[in-house]
């Protein structure tokens, strides 16, 4: 297939099975921002919470936040972002478009001055005005991050946890950022979601310390699903690093339109800490109370973006077979990712008992499982619509299963179907699922 | 206790461990918007994930959404955010300050033209600009409620998910106002997320599904802890309701600053859907095949906010008690909503083996449960320092336990204390759980 096909047959796939809508698709669309759908909301929901899982309950080092999107603007001044959060930009003279210089390229960037303007520099960051009163209400930003406000909030976090280091402070929520050049689906967006971690560690630890959340974070993806052929790693080059960085390594995902970054992993230093300090007059230092030392402790910084992902494994999760001579398209999600786990299907919508039966079972595995109850088809045409959109497990009420108390469990992948009693039902699937 | 004083304790419990702290302190803070620390960020979480599973996983009539915070321009003109969300306002002339003409006393309103200008009208909603190039770069919104997205996505939804009537649309996100009169903790935010549902239903049936949501909504409250003499129902006076609206009750809680709106339920009629569908020119009618009509459906939207339900449920949990001729302080939160559900405590911290097992059994639970291990203090300090952030087990492992194996569970409310084999402990603490 072609890869230009697969994306297109993905973003179609995600309108029509509701997956993923254009936002205010009625009025013609927000220019790259996009909705997520009752399934797309799952798969969401279920990605976020899987890197909670692993990185915050799983772990003793680790500790969650939440903090707001509107931040007092010395945060930016702080973090370098109100002076350096820029792309250097053009406008074509004729046709008034306007261009990145760095993706001109090299010809085109000696037109600057003929055909182009000068470049000029542009903040990514969107303004907004808070508070009623004009001379006293000020000009604020949403955040084009969130790990600043895991360093604001870090004494408060010290001294409300007592936490020793090595120790994390993980965040997911929503950044902002004004791209000139958004696009690729929900790849790019100037909307979008962060799952970040700043895990604060010694100087000396820095470079071990870096290394092992590299590994971990790739290892994250392939062991929610993620074929390890379609990952890698890159190095940042030393003149990609930011000043202050010790080392900067993506984890990359060959998308349809090539390999991209699905995340970071940076090794800070003490530069934001410090950043903080001295434009608050706050003292952020760490205590050591048994040296009684004081110190800034290094960053290392995974940075991963939650569209991205859900892009990636809806990606990679993306399989057309032919089964006895028709094409069957499957999303392989993996299991804690799938938006349904069991959909419940009546093989005769018509017979009373059959119906009853299937939504018994429904309402009883519900309790503790996404499920759906379809009746909307003929049960070939059911299987392949739940296929489509990735469920688990099709648990079939059928005639027998009225005398033998048995419903026919088909799996996803193999397709393979066997009679489980339905006193057992639930914990089968269970079993399977964990 | 006086009702400032609980609020004072409450704020100050926040800080000192770890749910709530004010945002962007160490810049002196961004008026009105607070960040969910550690226990806060989990705390959320679990209120979400409650919200959910009660109004989506579990319920057969019910999909998820999760729309962009940024929407089309036209969005809040169709809704009428864009002419009516408005606060009247005056300005004092001497002191310059700015107040809503509807907060202003009988005796106040009297003095507009003297000590107050003339009123004028300002719009609630915060404007970004999107875009580099000036010329087409537009204003935008970020959404005044996240309703609106429910709305505009109802074709897409219904397209995609072939629903009949009556089914409802679920929502969680950040919403933004630009409110004069912010305040009361997390009570009324400029930031703040929502939990909303429009439920669409026939013009016929809305007068009943309009009392079974104010019912369910009550009852959702209840049933996660919060006592019943502390909600009430108020229902609005014909002069509340919007011109379109049918009825609206709130769900009221008893906060120590006066009985206040933790969620609101309206009877909308076709409003919504018939503004988008005229301003659109698209057909957002619901069809039914069976009948082949068209028509708007009519809507109920109970309406809440996560903020000021993690408030709620704050206040409601917290206790003071007399313990042995002490003051003891928990937070009796719902077993489902308490950010730790277990903390590990090894009663001799230099005790190798109490460590090892301690950690060992920290390590097992943590794959399904929330826990911490903590061995910073005594264990009547840990037992009272787990009590205040709501946990809801103390396990302890002392000498005994080397040799039989068996360990101590305290129960949070009743401090009443249990030996349970450790190979048990697991099994025990989640059929306590469930």
């Amino acid at each position: 297939m072609h890869n230009s096909d697969l994306m297109d047959k993905i973003v179609s796939l995600c309108k029509r099975r509701g997956f993923i809508f254009q936002s205010s698709e009625i009025y013609g669309g927000l220019a790259n921002a996009w909705d997520y759908g009752p399934f797309g909301a799952e798969l969401k929901r279920n990605l976020k919470n899987c890197w909670w899982k692993s990185n915050v309950s799983e772990r003793d080092d680790m500790v969650g936040l939440d903090a707001a999107i509107l931040m007092h603007p010395n945060t930016w001044k702080a973090s370098g972002h109100a002076e350096n959060f820029t792309d250097l930009l053009v406008d074509d003279k004729k046709t008034k478009k306007r261009f990145r210089v760095d993706h001109l390229s090299p010809e085109e960037q000696a037109k600057i001055g003929t055909q182009y303007t000068e470049p000029r520099e542009f903040n990514l960051m969107l303004k907004t005005r808070l508070g009623a009163v004009e001379d006293t209400s000020s000009d604020v930003f949403l955040r084009p991050e969130t790990a600043q406000g895991i360093f604001v909030n870090f004494k408060n976090i010290l001294d409300s946890t007592s936490r020793r280091l090595p120790f994390g402070i993980a965040q997911i929520g929503k950044s902002f950022r004004n791209e000139i050049t958004a696009g690729n689906f929900v790849f790019r967006m100037r909307e979008f979601e962060q799952m970040e971690i700043e895990y604060f560690t010694t100087a000396e630890d820095s470079d071990a310390c870096y290394e092992e959340w590299i590994n971990r974070r790739f290892n994250w993806y392939t062991e929610h699903g993620i074929r390890k052929e379609n990952l890698k790693l890159r190095k940042h080059d030393d003149d990609e690093l930011a000043h202050y960085a010790k080392g900067c390594t993506d984890v990359e995902y060959q998308f349809p339109f090539g390999w991209s970054e699905l995340e970071g992993i940076a090794n800070r230093t003490d530069y934001d800490l410090k950043q903080h300090a001295e434009l608050s007059g706050k003292d952020l230092r760490y205590h050591n109370k048994i040296t009684n030392e004081r110190f800034y402790p290094y960053v290392i910084e995974p940075s991963g973006g939650v569209d991205r992902a859900a892009l990636a494994f809806l990606v990679d999760a993306y399989h057309e077979e032919e089964v006895d001579g028709r094409s069957r398209v499957v999303l392989k999600l993996h299991k804690d990712l799938a938006p349904t786990k069991v959909a419940v299907l009546p093989l005769l919508k018509k017979n009373a008992d059959i119906v009853s039966m299937a939504q018994s079972i429904k309402t009883d595995l519900q309790k503790s499982l996404t499920c759906v109850y379809d009746d909307s088809a003929a049960i070939g045409k059911l299987y392949r619509r739940q296929d489509e959109v990735g469920t688990f497990f099709c648990v079939t009420v059928d005639v027998e299963s009225l005398d033998d108390k048995q419903v026919t469990v088909r799996d996803r992948d193999t397709m393979g179907q066997q009679r489980v009693p339905v006193e057992n039902l639930k914990r089968y699937i269970q079993d399977q699922l964990s």
